[in-house]
């Protein structure tokens, strides 16, 4: 598997921005947090961040947003008292990897000052399996002897978006091991940061400076000689569900580790990696680019995956920073949930408990939005409460420095759908039905009750309608009858009918307490009547074109060339009631065609031909959820030259990192989980041609140009399968741990796989 | 009756503004066509304009307007060779004067060059009785001999917002009448004028010069002789229903009236402004100020009422030039009609006329709008077919000059309503149902129809709602269940059902063609369903507030002067979506109150006053529409200073001609007939506390401070009705032609009035 790399050292003078962007990309995480891919000598101007997931604070009047821990990774080096980085320029080269096999981060770094070279070797990894540890090794070589002092231990000068969010900071040491700890500033959460080291060389002082908790140790270096130490770092919180104070439990975890030692640490680390991948990995013969770039997409969902029993989800930045206020959108069910769902369905199943312990934030938002629904309303912008962390005013005019009004948090209803579908396909394609047991079947019974307390019905048209909406494309905003979140809104009632079919079934007592619970049963047959009734607006009789929504059609051509030509100013926001593009045909992002992406199964490759073609030169793309969708549509309907050229702006745009990283001078970069999601649908789901439902597996490939070989892992119904498609035929592997015998439909032809005996099916190379 | 008349000298040099300014006040109509009061001499720098009712025209892609025609008027005259003007420095005194009692416009100039000084008098009026003619009496008379040279005819260099509008102009001399003419540019419409005059003195030359056809008089003028001529003109444009070509019913008009003379022209003018005086004049004792603004606004509206047959309405902006093109609003069924319903039932009836007329253009804008309606959607801005005049992008925002998106024109749907109660109303209080019959029963149903397909049925409430709409208050645009929407259709759904009802009893053969024709019958149920079950907000239980739309009561606080602080352009507007008013509570003018004034016998004064209370210190009375509504209701709660101070502001806002007259470079300047009607309706309303409905009128008097006595017609089924309030009585003069016994309520008793037979009544002088 190959790693990344880099880095010149020409690069590494380039300022702030290529700082941050590389901190992105060779970001590590464990799904309890995730450590930017800073150097050990970096501080909070070069953006180190140690985010946390779940644990939110606020300051003032600002947004609320994930709170960074203490850098329990930090390690200094002076030469001769003069302190290395290679931000200044002692500088001969340096080389940073990034290990895919077990998202390891390593750095090599030759200094040279007054004719003496130093070279540090360090590597870190946040625990695959100790999710509250990060564990670090680290070495230092002089060509000649000289004075050398290391600083390491926590360094509590954080960066922080709208921080700083710990108070009352405290730093002790209790024998040998660091502390560091504070409250957040909101709830007076504890934060701890603990840190042990076996460093058994040179003379060691402890030095509390401001927020820094360091070891100094002086050394008189020995020319070649290998002077290395490891380094363990616990972070806990009050989150943390632990019989002791944390503090405690952030001692007792370093000196854990520290006994175990670092080889241990790293072993059991890589073998949890190694099962990952191999529950995961996806392999690409014949383009080398394009297994790199999806490769790297998997591993960053692969890292940020919840830790179990957490019941966290994963923010639209995941754990790269505080942007996007940490918050999780409706991109973890509809992006990266599907590839959990299919490859590790027991992360799957925690991104759905998130939803389950923010339901009462849902419903609080039902009451107060707009006249006051019924059900639960999920947030747009979500963190811990499940209360919507979205504002009303929520872009600025960047020509006059006012808030724009836009209806992301109140309007863009189908959030709560899109839940509910993520829920119910867990069931569905797990065929695990303890998520609806432990409160998925109240949230869909919650989520179609929402929907009921918001629809209308047109009597005149003898239909109900969903009016006053946001769909994907945010630049048309306050629409009726958007397809897609009709589609989503009618699935929802379907699938509430589906939930109280099956438990009336198989959990009749479980159904009645829920009923009797929720006071739900009056309004079943209002679900039903919905589920039938609901208005989802129907293509072209002619063209086959759906129209986004009502009006669309009628709106004025244009090009997005046009609408930036007429822009004001380069930041000047296209939607928001009077943008630019409001009036006109110009999306930010796929709408239908994320309907006919979400809703797959349910559209011909006619159909998806001639609302892509429609759309597509229409779309911005001005959301990274955009690209993925046209490129999987694409595949699906024959134009593989178009669905590879997303697929690759997909899976490239966290490795690659050119998008926008400040808005104004709000930080707004860090990685894309949600586009790494998409990469892995468009491979698995576009050119595998893989449709799951309730019922079998469909395989129907659609292998673009220069690929040879596709082969790929899917979880279905508690078994698994590993899949290899060539131009001509496909081989599926039932394991032989698998629980019974499974039909697949390859390219048509219904398959029977039984445990451990793999078929392999001819296909015609076009179809 | 006192007239109105300035101007001291010193206010002739005060420019270009106050010359339209003056325009607009001292303006003379007679329904066809509307003269401003500019001065004989004038041209199109000035102003001049002759508008005309019903006949509209666009060039190129600019508004569409009425036409102005080209001004038979004109006269100017030169003195030993110099030409004299009020612009000029050459005015030794000035007088204008706009006679009250008969709509005649008089000037007087005395000019002085050379040591001679010569007086011009005139005086002209637009015909009360021939609708087409115009008569002016003009003479010189110079202090000593002197040479003076008259240059009179027609004048087609004419004053346009979006002109010129008269293409292939054509000037010729008939015998002894001028005659220019041209046709419209968008549907060739001949417009004509033709003038004669009676001219005996000098020597007459004739000179066609650009589009000026004009009679050159070369006169050696004796010192002290008066010279007198008199002027007839006659406009005629293809609208006219005349059985010879235009051009011939024009001259045969000028001469006929030649023919009659001055005097006789006059007297049969005057007789017929007698008459209308002596329908609807009101009298107040006490308050010379209160009188003058009153009948000024009396005036304005018996200038402008719709010529009989012509079934044209009253324009925004009456026809005091083409500002707000010409347009008729919702102003006219809810502030000008009661005025005319109430004096003048043979111009209500024609105002209705014109919705009947425009029927087929609220059809096709019904169809177009949205996702398509059915039935009758009257026009926000609507000209002669009643298509829509107002455009999606009505308002520019002058930060950038670009045009904002405003939803007057499609979601302002009250109209249709606001037509329908005025057209039942015509039915219920004039008793006759000839309007119903010729077409007023198709609009009141095509109304409801459209309301039955705009609105939903909202299940979990158990309630029809009506959403997405604009109220009277344009600042908050889009909105859900504002209440004097809602309160309007569910009026006119009520309304479709008695009429339905009135013509099954009284007409049976008739509503079978009409139901037949409509194809409506299956649709009466959805009608009888939705004025039962509409949602209309209701009062808050403890404070009486009613809601002016579904979470209004959550927004901002602010006040008006907070807002205009915010303002970066002195013009920027507040609302459209991102304004600084939408996210307030600040509302531009009456809305929840609009209604209260509206549906006046339906509340009670505790519920008026806790709801005027509640919105005046948040209203910006930001439209001529705003000050009367709230005079009205505080009189009928009996906050009797506030009310007088709102009706005052009302009464003289044409009078005084304070109103900002340009928007950036566009002029808005006119009169504003809907103030004059609430002005009307203040008085006999409010303080004379008249409510009329089909069983009975009811008078509960509130005279306000100074007034000592307050008398006022009323027509009602047919009959007339003179009232006398003072603080302690109110006698009813029954008119001797009446036709029956009628019970009057006042204050609180029955009371029969006999034909002829007055009755007074005392009342308690607080309530």
């Amino acid at each position: 598997m190959r790693d990344l790399w880099s880095i010149s050292t020409a690069e590494l003078a380039d300022g702030k921005e290529s700082i941050m962007r590389r901190g992105n990309v060779y970001q590590i995480a464990n799904g309890y947090m995730g450590y930017r891919g800073t150097l050990d000598e970096f501080g909070p101007q070069q953006l180190v961040g140690i985010t946390l997931a779940g644990i939110f604070d606020r300051v003032g009047s600002a947004w609320r947003e994930p709170v960074n821990a203490p850098n329990g990774g930090f390690t200094s080096v002076a030469l001769e008292g003069v302190e290395l980085s290679t931000l200044g320029k002692k500088v001969v080269r340096h080389r940073q990897t990034l290990r895919f096999a077990n998202a390891v981060f390593e750095r090599e770094t030759e200094f040279a000052s007054k004719g003496t070279s130093l070279t540090i070797r360090s590597a870190r990894f946040l625990s695959a399996d100790t999710p509250n540890l990060g564990v670090i090794r680290f070495s230092i070589t002089c060509s000649n002897a000289a004075k050398v002092t290391v600083r390491t231990g926590i360094d509590g000068n954080i960066w922080d978006l709208n921080g700083p969010h710990l108070i009352q900071m405290s730093a002790e040491r209790r024998e040998s091991v660091l502390l560091l700890q504070g409250l957040t500033s909101e709830a007076s959460k504890r934060v701890v940061v603990a840190e042990a080291t076996d460093l058994s060389f040179g003379d060691e002082v402890h030095e509390i400076k401001g927020n820094r908790n360091l070891r100094v140790i002086n050394l008189r270096a020995e020319a070649g000689k290998v002077y290395t130490f490891h380094k363990y770092f616990a972070v806990f919180t009050d989150n943390d569900a632990v019989d002791k104070p944390v503090a405690e439990a952030a001692i007792e975890a370093v000196r854990q580790a520290k006994t175990l030692g670092y080889e241990a640490c790293m072993a059991s680390h890589s073998a949890e990696w190694r099962k990952r991948w191999d529950q995961s990995d996806v392999k690409i013969e014949g383009d080398n680019d394009a297994q790199h770039a999806l490769r790297y997409s998997i591993l960053q969902l692969l890292m940020v995956g919840p830790v179990k029993g957490s019941a966290n989800s994963i923010p639209a930045r995941a754990l790269s920073g505080q942007a996007y206020k940490g918050a999780i959108f409706w991109d973890t069910e509809m992006f990266m949930f599907p590839f959990f769902l299919h490859t590790h369905p027991e992360k799957a199943i925690e991104l759905m408990r998130y939803r389950i312990k923010t339901l009462d934030g849902a419903r609080r938002k039902a009451k107060t939005e707009g006249s006051g629904y019924r059900g639960a309303f999920y947030a747009w912008e979500s963190q811990e409460t499940g209360d919507d962390a979205c504002t009303y005013f929520n872009i600025g005019d960047p020509s006059n420095g006012r808030q724009l009004r836009t209806y992301f948090r109140d309007k863009q209803v189908h959030i709560s759908g899109d839940v509910a579908i993520a829920m119910w396909d867990y069931f569905r394609l797990s065929g695990d039905d303890s998520l609806l047991l432990e409160g998925g079947a109240e949230v869909i019974l919650e989520c179609a009750r929402f929907y009921c307390s918001y629809i209308h019905y047109k009597r005149d048209k003898q239909r109900y309608e969903i009016l006053d909406v946001v769909g994907p494309d945010e630049y048309h905003e306050r629409v009726n009858n958007n397809a897609f979140t009709s589609m989503v809104v009618k699935e929802t009632f379907t699938i509430a009918n589906e939930t109280v079919r099956h438990l009336r079934r198989e959990h009749p007592k479980a159904l009645r307490t829920l009923l009797r619970k929720l006071r739900i049963k009056g309004e079943l047959p209002n679900f039903r009547d919905a589920a039938r009734r609901l208005f989802v607006p129907k293509p072209d009789a002619k063209t086959g074109v759906i129209e986004q929504f009502d009006g669309y059609l009628g709106l004025r051509e244009s090009t997005v060339e046009e609408l930036k030509a007429r822009m004001l100013h380069p930041n000047e926001y296209l939607g928001a009631g009077q943008g630019l593009a409001v009036p006109t045909k110009i999306i930010k992002q796929a709408d239908v065609v994320m309907m006919l992406s979400l809703f797959r199964t349910r559209f011909s490759a006619e159909l998806k031909k001639a609302n892509w073609e429609y759309y597509e030169p229409r779309t911005e793309h001005g959301s990274s959820l955009s690209a993925c969708a046209y490129a999987m549509v694409a595949a699906e309907f024959g134009n593989l030259d178009f669905a590879y050229k997303y697929f690759l702006k997909t899976a490239k745009i966290d490795l690659e990192a050119k998008y926008r990283v400040y808005a104004g001078s709000v930080f707004m970069g860090g990685s894309h989980p949600a586009a790494n999601g998409g990469a892995w649908m468009t491979a698995v789901f576009g050119f595998g041609g893989v449709q799951a439902d309730e019922n079998r597996v469909a395989i129907n490939p659609r292998l673009c140009g220069k690929w040879r070989r596709l082969q790929f892992n899917l979880a279905y119904k508690g078994d698994a399968f590993r899949v290899n498609i060539t131009k001509t035929s496909v081989r599926v592997d039932a394991s032989p741990s698998n629980s019974r015998v499974h039909t697949v439909l390859v390219a048509g032809k219904p398959v029977k796989c039984s445990p451990g005996r793999p078929v392999t099916v001819k296909y015609g190379r076009t179809r």
